[in-house]
């Protein structure tokens, strides 16, 4: 048995409150090594007359009450099996220890010590009770369960970058405002998309099904893409006033669609009139501690690009001059913040924070952040830009999601690029399940693109084909989809500016095929809701055929997705399917599993039982 | 190369910030597979200039700039080895991977993945500076750096359960109170100890070198061990008013000691007016929420102890009728108990709060409590009571420290009843040591025993040289050390209730030799910080001659500790230290490592290069 592949700590992603009476609980072990694990548990205080009686320290204490669940064999990785089990202690608190089995060895694995078993269930009754050796689970509180608004886990969302959506009111064009569409984006250039534009095309993003709006910055700032924010209490000319963004936000909640903004609180831009005041009184400045300054003047003149690159003698985004870090460890800086999360709540009814660079600003403040604009508006949705691992942030007390680009980078590296086979595709699916929480991978905010990475169609080499079956890839899977606003057209761009173009609305420039195909794909989610369940079993993946089939299951609905990540038609055979008639949701025929399936290139079909 | 044991996940033990310039990195691989490792780093940010220019997705960016740091093997358990390094990243920002480098093989280890290098750097190069598998070290915000207070970390604690400390005022003996000492006690046997008592015998405290009373409840209850508070606002008539508290506040600081009180929030006691007003009013009664009520009756009359212990309808304290649990998520209840903290603190200038039961309330509120009493004193300690892996209280946002038993079960299992030999000790300390953050460390509050576990010399079996050495092992690790009253003189006693026997006053009858000992290590720990410094180098683990060498560090102060765990006298060679002339500090002699050293059964020496 391999004792150091064995790993289990009692938080985070490893054990876990799911609901009010649930307990989930992970173990990890190397790849193939055990054929049964069982979690041992009981209630630390319940023991039988005369044995313990609660007392976890009591010598030869006897009777402790307790049961075992088989744990099931969740996932693999490349190296390592997962293990899981759901466990609802009476009492609500439990002590547990695993017991793994492999064909020569049998232990237990607590949290101080493993234990070799024997097969004398006499010599064993020790340690099968010495509770002190056991993982605590002390109590499941409501307060720390991870909870993310029951909304967003049946939410579209739809992202828009304003500038490059629509133009609704001409008027608003800034200085320099080119036509529309007529030029490559530049970082500087600007066609003039704005809020009015947004409202007059709810209506083809109803059509898709999309129902939650995520915008990128809309408030005041001198850029295309506002991420360097001069006023976080207007709305930037450009793109309307607060009339309209009210109108905007009535109108959608009327269509049931939900509306998030972005939040830049990591850093502010160069025009923030505190920022303004530092430049002006340097060391006088009543804003001084509102940023990181670490002297002055607040930038060289001359300055060695090695060692101290922008010549930034304060914090910044990157070394990004014209965005100062915001210093959000100030009392005054965390009043005004909060406020802002608040206010755009309470006074036009938004129900999501986006937090960009979330994972630069200190935890302590997104916790004070999490409290506040949840006062207001219970079920608040609260989204972090995170790359990276981000069990930190989603342990219950700071975001609901971060961006799941982990996700998404599976899916195009495999559908997309070609750049992994069907089995390193699960691998890589597993590891970002196995990564968290289920109730966080059933609200996790997961995309292909956005304004921050090529687009899909791109990254797909144009082959349209591809971009339709990484849709479909996303599309069943747990969490809460995200489409970058015209990529559902065939919209393409590479990098930044290039992933920000101007969205077609000429509908015969548009990808009419894309849209049906993705809108279709949003109607079935939403039809069957075992597609967005967290219960995931993969029932084949051929490397050698490209192809692939899971399971997808929601109670007593379970559906299989046959997938063809190849670019020639192949026979799939269905033979690891439950024998039966099945339809095929996408283009509503009789599928019998008593044989083999002819799918085209690219292409998926998905079943469900009759 | 094992790499099912390598294990990384930045956050908790293996990723944190130290202090405000200081990160600290820790890695785990299989014991004895690795030679070295290698810390890779550098900014998200900091390009070459013509390189990715900051953008971590551009593909083909170049000229990443970053260093490398070699990572000190740290401590290794039975399986594994731990890796630990100190990363100052100049802009406080950071992306980082490990490079493993065993005999025949040499890897990258990322977050994303793990990369086979080969001996060409040139091939390698994609690898080494491809920073979208580094793991991330975001931002070291000051807010979230775990911030014990200052004070602690040279605290010697002193454990006072009032009611057996000493009696001063007899006026306020309860109820058939009972001789001092005439009897061994009972869970209701009053002896009268009151807070007079502790004014009255500070000198004590002072003369044993203590700077810290921690005291066990002493708000209002009817117990005697007070567990079960009436009125979280009021002193126990049995122990005095509030003015003598006051006084004995003024008069332990005005000696240089710090007080501790114990708050019990997870459960109240019967007599709690809230409670009683649920019981009698039933339904009806404001305080319902107040609590965890199943339903009304909250007592069956007949009830299976096994399915319903204690016949309760409500959640209490294990299943203690007398300790119905506080629904600590109610408003109305954080408000209150809020002020409780805030209250001792504002009022009587308390410095520290033990909780009791913490682990079974949920951390929102204490995340919300850390935030209320610090705002009253900033510097106030919070000690959480957690028997079991604490990780999740000790992220800096909770608590500042938890009672340390596993380190205090080490010791007693290694000193005091001989379960463990040399090296299964040093591998239960480093475990300890390796399975939380350097600065948690350095705050442990560690203990041998309590009011809640037998007495240290009983536990020894009787054997005073055992109990000694058990406190020369505890004096001479991190954290803060706490004696617990009477033990100090040679009180003994087994489980609750002897292990809470009446404190002995007279001289005669104390063990002056026990107080003498422990007063001089007490005394060498305030002298040499090297002591209580959390670098610590096992130098030498015997088995065969059960006796101990380890070394102590800060800066240039080098104490090495001798131990010999055995029953016979033996001569230890020294020439695993640096040559030259040492002092023994406990006898102030001089010591020669040219040669052996004859050290007595269960007996240290505590060496200090001259």
């Amino acid at each position: 048995m391999n004792l150091h592949a064995i790993y289990h700590r009692p938080n985070q992603n490893y054990a876990y409150s799911y609901d009010l009476e649930t307990i989930h609980v992970r173990l990890r072990t190397a790849k193939n090594d055990i054929e049964q694990v069982t979690v041992r548990f009981g209630d630390p205080y319940h023991w039988m007359a005369g044995g313990g009686g609660g007392n976890l320290n009591a010598e030869g204490a006897q009777g402790w009450i307790s049961h075992e669940i088989k744990m099931k064999k969740e996932a693999s990785t490349d190296l390592f099996d997962f293990w899981f089990a759901e466990v609802k202690p009476e009492f609500r608190r439990m002590r547990y220890a695993f017991i793994l089995e492999s064909e020569e060895q049998r232990i237990l694995f607590g949290e101080k010590k493993i234990v070799p078993l024997t097969d004398d269930d006499d010599l064993n009754y020790p340690y099968l009770n010495e509770i002190g050796n056991f993982f605590c689970f002390p109590f499941l509180n409501p307060a720390d369960i991870f909870n993310a608004p029951e909304w967003v886990k049946s939410t579209i969302w739809y992202q828009i970058f304003p500038e490059r959506f629509a133009n609704g009111n001409p008027a608003l064009n800034p200085d320099h405002t080119v036509e529309w569409g007529s030029v490559d984006p530049k970082h500087d250039t600007f066609y003039g998309g704005d809020l009015e534009g947004v409202i007059q095309n709810l209506d083809h993003l109803q059509e898709l099904g999309v129902n939650g709006i995520y915008f990128c910055p809309i408030f005041k700032s001198p850029s295309t893409h506002k991420y360097d924010t001069t006023d976080y209490f207007e709305i930037d000319p450009q793109f309307g006033d607060k009339a309209t963004f009210r109108r905007l936000v009535k109108e959608a909640h009327q269509r049931g669609m939900k509306i998030m903004l972005d939040a830049v609180f990591n850093h502010c831009g160069w025009e923030f009139p505190q920022w303004q005041d530092v430049l002006k009184y340097g060391e006088q400045s009543t804003y001084k501690n509102w940023f990181h300054i670490r002297k002055f003047p607040l930038i060289e003149n001359d300055f060695d690009p090695l060692t101290q690159p922008g010549g930034l003698n304060y914090d910044a985004f990157a070394f990004a001059q014209n965005m100062p870090k915001l210093n959000t460890e100030n009392p005054e800086v965390i009043d005004y913040f909060l406020e802002v999360g608040r206010y755009w709540i309470r006074e036009f009814d938004i129900d999501g924070w986006r937090l960009d660079v979330s994972n630069e600003v200190d935890h302590t403040f997104w916790r004070l952040f999490r409290n506040a604009v949840r006062e207001v508006k219970k079920d608040v949705y609260i989204l972090g830009e995170v790359w990276h691992d981000s069990q930190p942030w989603l342990n219950g007390d700071q975001f609901d999601a971060v961006m799941n680009y982990p996700l998404g980078d599976a899916i195009l590296n495999y559908v997309a690029q070609n750049k992994t086979n069907s089995s390193q595709f699960v691998v890589a699916i597993n590891k970002v399940l196995t990564d968290y929480a289920k109730n966080v991978n059933e609200a996790a905010f997961n995309l292909l693109d956005s304004h921050d990475t090529q687009r899909l169609l791109t990254v797909c080499g144009g082959n349209k084909k591809k971009a339709l079956l990484a849709y479909t890839l996303l599309m069943t899977q747990a969490g809460t989809p995200c489409i970058y606003y015209g990529s559902e057209i065939g919209l393409d761009g590479g990098a930044d500016p290039l992933c920000r173009k101007c969205m077609i609305w000429d509908k015969d420039s548009q990808d009419r095929e894309m849209f049906d195909y993705l809108k279709q794909l949003i109607h079935l989610r939403k039809t069957y809701k075992a597609l967005s369940s967290s219960e995931l079993e993969w029932i084949q993946a051929s490397d050698t055929g490209s192809y692939l089939i899971f399971k997808k299951q929601l109670n007593d609905e379970i559906i299989y997705v046959i997938l063809n990540n190849n670019n020639k038609s192949q026979l799939i055979n269905l033979s690891s399917l439950p024998e039966g008639v099945y339809t095929e949701l996408l283009t509503n025929t009789e599928v019998n599993t008593k044989g083999t399936l002819p799918v085209k290139p690219y292409t998926a079909w998905i079943l469900k039982k009759i």
